[in-house]
């Protein structure tokens, strides 16, 4: 089959074999599937990501000397049953999963390992047990939006929102703009949303957020601040005298960016008792200074991935509209595109997600 | 009157002129005062204790170039009653007070400011609507530790602990002492503790700590480990077959140490969904890796000080016995001897609290 293959550091296209299923495991033909920016930080910094999932406890640990397929947001087709399946889902049947396998003796990764080929080839093995049919109607590629929406959600439902919270998303790429989503599934609101591209705060608008500030002309607290006074005086607590106000609701942000230095500059700006979850995944060291946050009070809520029936969920919100993922679509390649699809991804201002069809010609 | 004065980043003894209470004020006198880390930090560490205050905005902003007397855990006795006081509490009545003046424009600090002394001197001013009696029988010295020990009671309170959560308390110093005796005031058991030092090792097993583990024999994560097995198998979670078992109870981790490196070590160490309260003072730089904390979706709640409920609360606690603070007080001076208790705290195996006593001959 073939496959966009990660060899000595770069992306080849290249011949593979196909994958064998295992018991419990099927064959799918992979439709679509997305690429993550961790991919593009897997290939540009792969001894670091190795060696971060390695001292993080091992989640993504694979031999940099072997090939690896990457792609683990991906719609797929089933083609063939491998023993012990029960066989629910007929050969056709368009499904999602996520991207890992069960087995007896523990977890595999599909996408960041040497064995399991993840969605940047031609066909996949999964396990038959996480197999989620699309509902007829819904495009494969909005379907293939599963994966990464599912981490907004995720992210949202970390976040444990009181009906008070004013939320604030810091960066809009396509970690952004699944929290943005997932935010809209929930009373919280006005969203706020930052981001310094100006595409991506288009986009944000266009997934749900109410208020969308360049940083480079007015800092997001600023307008976080405007958006976060209560509609009811009444309902706000008091401050004491020597406190300008107006009463602020409660700071939930969400760091979207995953880059050294986000988190220092989010725990300097944000007021007192601010709880920040974070998404984005910053694979490097980070300098915080912890007096900020005991000064503050702030919480830390690191998150990742998403639970089962968050996944499954998604899938039907995606399905039934409330989550509208067309927008977020803004390329598709075949399996020789992927490379240069890298490269495009670099640049926020063309691209939000791309979408490899390894069946493309 | 006599004072331990902070004064070009040494302490001097001095004669200061008396401080005026002001409206609402009263003048008191300091029967006892403890030394508190942070004062230590304060003054081997000035300008980056004022540089790390002021970034995290402005909380103990002082002026190093005049006079500071420090002195933030104190008992002390009425002795006027200022302009335009309800008068409650007579004169000679001793009192408690969290460490701050309340004025129409705004709070400040006692103890980390240039214009209002704290309790290493023989007289202060404070807030009369601030003052806690001092139930009668109970030694002025256990008094004193309400302060220090009301830390450990809003940190326990901020961790908002659940029946199964099993507690490891990171550092033994007063500060770690306090969380211990705080969480004995809770069902959470058994209480782990860990430290370097045998005295302090010790000090945390009499203040509860039911295991206390030196971790330069064994790391704490193993001793926690041990402890934290379901007493009752049928209420742990199913684990699936690939995790070696036992199954544990969620980890709560109070970080008390306060040194750059701390949070990173508990970070790599710490189980899949560990809670870190942060309460140990660390004022300058730390370097933390961000994917630990995502690849477990840790959870990092930083804390300071008290709800003026919880410190009433904490000198009820040592006035009825629950908090036994007696074994944490290990020496007394006088204001000459501070700075010599300033070089004797360095030494963990020699210290716990020093109470200055300013009246002391």
């Amino acid at each position: 089959m073939r496959a966009a293959v990660m060899r000595d550091r770069r992306l080849v296209v290249a011949d593979l074999p196909v994958p064998e299923p295992g018991p419990g495991e099927v064959l799918v033909k992979t439709l679509a599937c997305g690429i993550c920016g961790s991919d593009l930080h897997a290939l540009r910094h792969a001894e670091q990501f190795v060696a971060a999932s390695r001292r993080a406890g091992s989640v993504f640990t694979m031999d940099l000397s072997r090939d690896v397929v990457m792609g683990h947001e991906f719609c797929a087709e089933i083609v063939e049953h491998g023993p012990g399946t029960r066989r629910t889902l007929p050969v056709g049947t368009r499904v999602c999963s996520r991207p890992g396998l069960v087995r007896p003796d523990g977890p595999r990764t599909v996408g960041y390992s040497n064995d399991t080929p993840g969605g940047y080839a031609e066909l996949m093995r999964l396990t038959e047990a996480l197999l989620l049919p699309v509902p007829a109607g819904l495009p494969t590629e909005h379907a293939a939006l599963t994966e990464p929406m599912a981490v907004g959600v995720h992210a949202v439902a970390k976040a444990r929102l009181e009906p008070d919270d004013a939320p604030l998303v810091i960066g809009c790429g396509p970690v952004g703009l699944a929290v943005i989503a997932a935010l809209r599934l929930t009373g919280a609101r006005p969203i706020v949303a930052a981001d310094f591209s100006a595409r991506r705060r288009e986009l944000a608008a266009t997934l749900g957020a109410d208020l969308v500030v360049d940083p480079a002309r007015v800092t997001p607290w600023q307008s976080w601040r405007e958006a976060a006074v209560w509609r009811d005086a009444s309902r706000a607590p008091a401050l004491p005298p020597w406190i300008p106000g107006p009463a602020l609701r409660p700071a939930v942000v969400f760091e979207c960016v995953g880059v050294p230095g986000v988190l220092d500059q989010i725990m300097a700006a944000a007021p007192k008792g601010t709880r920040i979850v974070v998404v984005g995944v910053c694979m490097e060291a980070d300098t915080i200074y912890p007096m900020l946050g005991i000064s503050k009070e702030l919480n830390l809520q690191f998150v990742l991935g998403y639970t089962p029936e968050e996944f499954a969920a998604t899938l039907g919100h995606i399905a039934d509209g409330a989550i509208a993922v067309a927008p977020l679509i803004t390329g598709r390649v075949g399996v020789e595109g992927v490379a240069g699809a890298f490269e495009a991804l670099a640049s926020p201002e063309q691209h939000a997600k791309i979408l490899v069809e390894p069946w493309r010609a």
